[in-house]
């Protein structure tokens, strides 16, 4: 679990760096696919991974939309923000955790029964799919994109 | 790791459904990002997943290319011929695998010391993104992609 979230993050800083140079023009231009933008992704999986983290605690989640998130600037300071939550509690993440039950509202009001390790797998793959839609869209402007690979970023964490 | 490897498989069988309404020209286009094409990139994730497992267990690893695998049926056959052996590599897989050495050899001739638990969460990454540039080029074909939600597939695999 630590090795998927520790390479999600360091992805995700990675793709700040690529951020960097290009014009927040491009950053927030509407594009076709996922939320329709880099920007916009880029607040919709720290959105998201914070607030799933917050529901497992049974706390409120985020109900902020990107258009108070207009810049590379601000949604850094709110990855910044929400990451220490998240990493404090994937940090404590054991085995014990694994099958603890969450009930769930879905939208037409009927009950759902999550697994903990569930939603936290739901979290890592969310943020690694729309990543790649990342991807797609830095070559459509010309530039390379970071790599996905996850051997070779020295993710040396030791799973048990 | 069940989980994650059972989300991706039910995944890529709900791509090969979501192909089967698009002609083949649409499959086969070249396009922008990623290995560029959409049948291409369902070949790719097949091939990297095998061939790691191969690796892993010291054999030899796939070498053909998408020239040979033009169609969606022999796409699909190659990975019911691949699936057996890797499905049957995961489900075997407990704790004890996690450290284990894999000593691989980079294409520059240096040596590279890989964890095995961190070659199989490559993998896992590895289709996840490469299914996230499917949905960007499914939306430019109009059409919707296949739901990326871990939750709510019934992939209750309990993890130890």
């Amino acid at each position: 679990m630590k090795t998927l979230f520790t390479y999600n993050w360091t992805v995700r800083e990675e793709w700040y760096r690529w951020c960097e140079d290009v014009p927040l023009e491009e950053l927030l231009k509407v594009r076709t696919g996922g939320v329709g933008g880099i920007l916009h992704t880029l607040f919709h999986i720290i959105d998201v991974e914070w607030s799933w983290i917050r529901v497992l605690k049974g706390e409120a989640d985020f109900q902020e939309s990107f258009e108070g998130y207009q810049s590379l600037e601000k949604v850094k300071e709110l990855d910044e923000l929400f990451k220490k939550e998240v990493k404090e509690f994937v940090l404590e993440w054991g085995s014990g955790f694994e099958n603890k039950i969450l009930q769930e509202t879905r939208q037409d009001g009927s009950m759902e029964t999550l697994l903990w390790g569930e939603v936290m797998r739901h979290v890592i793959a969310h943020e690694i799919h729309h990543i790649g839609q990342l991807s797609v869209w830095s070559r459509e402007i010309g530039k390379q994109p970071v790599s996905a690979n996850l051997i070779g970023k020295g993710l040396t964490t030791i799973e048990t």
